[in-house]
């Protein structure tokens, strides 16, 4: 078993292999001066169990062409098998044909990295669940919910009242999964026009009043819907709003907006590398779960017995 | 062009090659003594453009492997491309990984679709759109809801004051589109725990008081939610209730269930075939719109230019 | 190594267990309302050597889907192999273009197989050997003769002046194989016309008179021109007439014609179970043989030495 | 439409343009000095409908090679599709694996031209039907005696009283093809150990006193076995024999047996070029068969309407 | 026929469709927030030959991933064929293991390239010709040279006593090929160690003396070595040097140190824009050529005859 | 891990097993009478690590052949894996399409082989490194030099005053890896057209005169450019002239002509068989490096610390 990663987030590489109690592999990743990925291997692996950790993030382009070159170097050094480690799945959005004629992104990639050399994929929280039928073999979605369900608990015993707010229809299921670990109800945000040529109205089913709301999700982007979001739920009456969600994007100015929001805090995961420190935005890492996840892949062992 | 049909609707590809003008093709589709496939193409299909229509309703096993059979004997025949056009696609209820080793079995129909010799899919108000991605080829998903919702207008125009109502969360996409088309509002159901160990109950959000409910689904399979929907509303004031769905699974006791009801009507596309009759059940055709698109992608025109 | 096992014969893997002094493996394999087949495995595979045992008899498209969606699950659950163990090899019998525009049946199970996931195959008497050639990877064909004559020999050896019979041109073989183990001399019937125009005559070609003829053969489906062959030997002197054949299909009438024949008794394995009981039928089980071939395929050992 | 003739047959390529009156195309496949195949296509064939004549006879390897990288240069040139015209496909017999660790030599043929660029066959008399099957493509294969009966009955009116011989179990069917259009009846020569540790004999099935005998086969190759049955038919009261044979093979002393047996004439086609002459050997062309097969592939007409 | 193409180099895209005298396929591909690429074709390609320009320049990650993911689009929008024209084609320089456990990425980006959705390719002067090999389909490789020299000859026919420099042993093919259209000698540069452990050394092969030397190269990346090589033929006695070459990589500090050099003029082609000015630099445009193969290829007419 | 030789070179077969101190595996492979390759594993190779060695050399077609049935039979008897040792890669000058609609044939059989089953590729002295590119898989490029290097200090250490020459500029590298390992400086030829028109003239790039010069090259074909450059270098002064080359492939006056040049000395390895003895040639076995280099492929050592 050896684990590499390539530049997109290498703290969260260091924090995987100091739990497994291994070197990370010994691999540089560069650019030539015209901006191809240069990748130098610099230790013997044929015949390992090859980990390669690489959330595609932003900048996605740069992340998955690294990651193609990488596994491209890896097959041909004859190595057993490849086991992409994808804490953060790039372009997951792009998951169907939206509009005509769009690309199905989402398949695209899975496509490039299977032709690249990858046989298995571990992934956290990913967007839509029938992402893992994009690819021919085993996908492992790991769940976030958990620890950073605990990590709450731990830290904030103290706060009473609380409800778990899905931010739209589609968040509804995360909301029910963190919301059972922390006993606490549920209350959802649609956004929808009651009548044609109406503007969307932010409807809140369920009762936030006086209560401490935890918006749950997968992602914050530029975090313009999560702001609005916040101020409806502060106008039906929450006494303050955390956001809970996994994988930081923070594009533009999402970071910007949380500042200036009624926000409390951001929980976030350590799936994506912040660059700009903000103090409301709190981080819980994940790397004891993914390394969890790859030591009991690497053993055979269960991975659907870590939830 | 060639418009073949399996022995899932017959009906349904007599319709199609009605509307298109040319004779159904020349095939002969049955079992020998030992229920295998036997397929017996009896005229000439060397360079043609074969459509194959075939709904992988219920018998859902005997209808794929029918298909699979059909479309080896029309690629071993020299056909020039085979575009399969199923109204219905079995199985894409199983798209993601719901528990720990379960099947993906709407990606697996779609790979052995592929293997079997299927270049291009046509269907018709896929379950989740992310199935698109499950084909590496092109996948045409054509909408039901404006044939169902203009079939609406000319016999209902009488009825006023209608609300259009997801049945779930998932649903609501769909049924927006539709209101839009009616010039309705909406409301949804949404079925939740509110607080853990409690039973889930119905909530219904918007207003359905003295209205006429039309509830807006993808598919009925055996109409048990359905029909506490229903009983939902009508607490709630509805003045009578419809539901108008593309799919009519209609498994078990599915129609039983409807006659008990308090639905007024039932209105269904023929995708599926049905075999037992109700009087509530009431079918608008979607042949012409599948027809249409059919003959576009034969003379290269836009399908997508059909919404 | 673990050994599953769907819903086609489960008598049959019980007993390979049972040989193989391991537990079968934990898994329900059932069918939605809507007929969709339904996986469910309750247990750890990451890793493993999966056998799968799925006899592809009657309903065969049952049979083979519930294989397709079971394999799609072990493969995505990472699984390290996959041996499908398919004693009575379904559509084996449209194994060639036998007229214009005709399936190769056997070929398209073949390739479906290969795409869900199988990567070896294991089979008993394969009805043409030219199958093997339908795979890309290695088949290993169990033949059943040396475990029935066997049998023949512990339970009948006060029966002296025995023939074997080939009952047609493709079996003589097999015949030839059987006859050899029990020391006799064989015969075989030829059906053909020998003037254009007349009706196909049987001929018996070798001695019968006054003998106990034995018809060797792959397979009884309909017994439909077996009981004619019977009726022909019995013409020819034959003292009495026993069937040893390998695979049970019995399809429609093919007992009830074995209960009205001249037959004294027909001797099948249990590679097919058999849902109507008749006192003539002896089974013979070829699962220690397949217990056997597996135990060998999982160490390394060789098959071919069995024989 | 452009034709293509490697070195194996190009006689027969030249047979073939000239039926279709087109110039064969410009293309030269020579040897450098070290053995290896080179290519050189003289004509601009960039999205044509190619067909590459190429009787895969001794030597064997070498004509396949050619085959392989002349598809490969045409694949490169942009060409439309690749139809291979195999009159004589070689390794037919080696169909399964006959022993354990055989390969199945006819099946890895099959691959290694698909994958050098074959989209389509086009044989004559496979010498197994079950060979269509290892190609995922579509194959056609052609029948030969309808053009050798008619060949026949015009040069030998004058012959009565004819009787069809099967040399063996394996050539039943095409030799009753042949009887019927001769209106001729048939015998069986049926090779078999009547009891263990017996030599085979060869037992006639059918009349053959005072007629003339026709052996139909698929192939004579070293004719060893050949020139016994024609002994035996000679002994059993045969008035005179001829062998009426589809692929010349002649190996070794095929020829020299053949002059020095008891056969009047051996009728073969030109599906293999033979380089020794013989006055006893009689050819009979079905490149025109084969000609208008390719005419009506192009035009997509109906190949089996040929028959 | 359409032509659309990527950001990478839209104004070579807009020459070629200039000269084709069609419109520019209807396309905006741009960024989401997060830096992935977002496509909206806006027109019907259904049953098009699509062409894709994108020369896979710096920035060559974000080109590369465009590329694929329209061509995703394309593909799922049911064209016919996609080629992919590609001016400039990145990675070609790492085409082999150079050291132990390398990647070969210009394999890997063609595999990506495949499996997206490319048939054939176009490319212009490719970096080394196997890499023609690295794809499985058709690859035209245009030359630059005559188009070059015949601008040269136009612009410079006054300059009379010149000698066309290879800079290196890889570019002497190109060098000779230059050189015999101006009809001029030639001469190398060979850098290299006599002896072990001393500094690598410039050797002029062939007379510059009092010549104006024309250095040919496929391209120039950061003009280091260029550079030196002027400085070189001017220490033999050059009159004047100009560099003549295909690709303007010009990373870093190319341009800086082009215009401290002193070469006279440096000659590029358009397949890569140019961001900075210079006036050193002078552009001779290539659409003309690509456009007309890019004629040819739709038209079935030969590329090769261009040369 | 067991070896097995095919009949190109079963003498460097036998000294790799006898370096490994292991049997070679039992397989007799033949031909039938009509020259089809026959294959007989005469031992169970069950998942075992199978390395076939074949040389690709002349007969080159035969050799290819009996590779891709031999790996077929490898494949359907169940082996774990096949790795290709093919000290001479046939095919390899034909790595590029030299001119237009010539085939790049080295791709060619690379494909060829992996469709016949193999997963890697261990070769000596690739005649283009950008070939491993060619495979999919990992390929491992022994370089026979430094055996070579170290053979030539046992033997010649007398010899002072060296200067290894390269043919042309394409041997340049592997001439200057030669010199650097025996310490010597490097000449080389450039064969070049001056001026259009002329004839190609030798010119000798550094110092010969009064010394021993070593030609170094990957392959002697027919000799004959080797000879010229021999006189050319005896012309300029040269004392002596050696030829140090890896794979003797001595087409038809190969061997004459060396016989009547001015070469002193022919080395070479024994990658190839040569038939016909000549005083002059001296062969090096590099049996023990591609021994060693399997040994670690086995092992899952690195094969680059070899060098």
């Amino acid at each position: 078993m050896k684990v590499f990663t390539g530049n997109a987030n290498p703290e969260f590489a260091k924090k995987v292999v100091n739990y497994l109690n291994i070197p990370l592999g010994n691999c540089e990743i560069s650019r030539f001066a015209d901006g191809e990925v240069q990748v130098s291997i610099k230790e013997n692996v044929r015949g390992s169990d090859v980990f390669i950790i690489q959330s595609t993030c932003n900048p996605v382009n740069e992340n998955y062409m690294e990651l193609f070159i990488l596994m491209d170097a890896m097959k041909r050094a004859s190595v057993r098998e490849i086991t992409l480690v994808m804490p953060y799945y790039g372009y997951s959005r792009q998951d169907r044909k939206a509009e005509p004629r769009a690309p199905i992104s989402a398949r695209c990639v899975a496509d490039l990295c299977q032709v690249a050399g990858s046989k298995r994929l571990l992934v956290v929280d990913l967007h839509a669940p029938q992402i893992q039928g994009f690819f021919n073999g085993p996908v492992d979605n790991l769940f976030a919910f958990p620890v950073m369900a605990e990590a709450w608990q731990n830290k904030k015993s103290s706060i009473k009242d609380i409800v778990c707010v899905s931010p739209d229809a589609g968040a509804v299921e995360r909301t029910r999964a963190f919301a059972e670990k922390i006993k606490s109800p549920i209350a959802v945000i649609d956004k929808r026009r009651d009548r044609p040529n109406e503007a969307k109205a932010f409807h809140i089913i369920g009762d936030v009043q006086n209560k401490t709301a935890l918006i749950i999700d997968d992602m914050i982007d530029t975090a313009g819907t999560l702001c609005v979001a916040v101020n409806n739920l502060i106008e039906h009456g929450a006494k303050e709003v955390y956001a809970i969600v996994t994988h930081a994007v923070f594009s533009g100015p999402a970071l910007e907006r949380i500042e200036k929001s009624h926000l409390k805090e951001v929980w976030v995961t350590d799936t994506i590398p912040i660059k700009q420190k903000s103090h409301k935005v709190h981080r819980v890492s994940v790397a004891p779960l993914v390394a969890e996840a790859m030591k009991r892949i690497h053993s055979k062992g269960s991975v659907s017995a870590l939830f």
